[in-house]
């Protein structure tokens, strides 16, 4: 049995998000493990990286699964990008070491939230950004940012009320930047809770926005409430853009 | 009365092209009369720099249209995007000379066209790339594309069977070029006939898998009939990037 490292691509606008949800099938762990027991007869488990929500993408999705098929992976490789729809493709299949795991290998993650600030909203990536017109200060959006860097416990920004692991994580870097009015904003860290890159996103943005000031970030973090912190930014301008073992 | 001319961004996917038909409101000049004699209570014609066929895209189109309207170009522009599906935008309406037309008027026409030939297609861009795993031979279809310089007669690159107007154009410059497996065909010219870009690349291509020789151009050229080029590229790789006056 050897175990599989595929890299994925998709374009989450139709799918009920990354994991698979009892028999609703419209998620894209279901659409692989469907092509996957499809290829090759055997009840297959994919394990993500980590869950993306209903309606983000991902640019470069990591996961693994065990098979038992003596198809080769370029052989793999083609058999899904065959039956799988156009908007997921899978970039890559390896072979990876037999104790390869992607959610509990991987390392760090990288995530970048896209807004469309410009005057006139772009035509072809309008389903890849969250539009906005309002007016953003950057230096202050940078200061906040500057509070979250490192490791802290982030339970202010994490939907899930009934989490009993630990809510600690390190963020490594935050980067905004302002290129002719597609605001971006990178997220580097070990790991995210859930809706967390979303919570950090609109929370930056009532930032940006002179909603919070950006030296009440300290505060916001400390209360340990997901109260305190801002608003929850849409599920399309979130990218998951790279995953690092 | 004021005659506005318009820079219009489109996602041609779901539309049955630039040019109004009947009844059946599914064309981008369409949506705009529509948009605009809502806003004016005026029928107004809108008059596109040229057709684009069904499912080919616009990132700028040009259009004029005359109106007694008193509000400013500002208030226009909010008013078409308030109203206007998000897959259409207008990126700016300005008051031009009275007897500015956007077809008549117009000196140069900018065409790409996108092909997704890398291993694994990307998702993102897909709507506006035609997808392709054969190989081309970029040299000789440069090679091919120098015989198209100039002005000539194309009427072997005209779908118009009973085109009575002269075929004669000119074409400035064709660019060539594959970004890691990008490859993007541009055309620039005074003018392009019915078809004319998409079997111009058809053609390109034919002759880039070696169906077609560099050489036989001139012969194609010389032929003045539909049948003695390549085939007829679809229409989603398209886009009309500029219109010059």
């Amino acid at each position: 049995m050897n175990n599989f490292k595929m890299i994925i691509q998709y374009d989450g606008t139709r799918y009920s998000g990354w994991q698979k949800q009892g028999n609703t099938d419209n998620t894209i762990q279901g659409k692989l493990e469907t092509v996957l027991k499809k290829m090759t007869g055997e009840d297959i488990e994919v394990h993500g990286s980590g869950r993306t929500d209903a309606g983000v993408h991902a640019l470069g999705q990591v996961a693994n699964f065990k098979s038992d098929t003596i198809k080769s992976t370029e052989e793999i490789l083609s058999y899904l990008n065959e039956y799988l729809p156009l908007d997921i493709r899978v970039l890559s299949v390896d072979i990876a070491s037999p104790r390869f795991h992607a959610r509990l290998n991987a390392c760090k993650k990288h995530y970048r939230y896209t807004i469309d600030n410009r005057k006139t909203a772009g035509v072809f990536l309008r389903k890849y950004m969250t539009r906005s017109t309002e007016k953003y200060d950057i230096d202050d959006m940078e200061k906040a940012a500057s509070y979250l860097i490192g490791e802290h416990d982030f339970k202010s920004f994490c939907d899930n009320k009934r989490m009993k692991k630990s809510t600690v994580r390190t963020i490594e870097k935050i980067e905004i930047s302002d290129n002719d009015g597609i605001l971006t904003m990178d997220f580097y860290g070990n790991g995210f809770l859930y809706h967390m890159v979303r919570i950090l996103t609109g929370t930056l943005l009532n930032v940006g926005t002179g909603k919070i000031k950006p030296d009440d970030m300290k505060k916001i973090i400390d209360a340990k409430s997901r109260e305190a912190a801002g608003f929850t930014a849409p599920p399309h301008g979130l990218m998951l853009v790279e995953v690092t073992y």
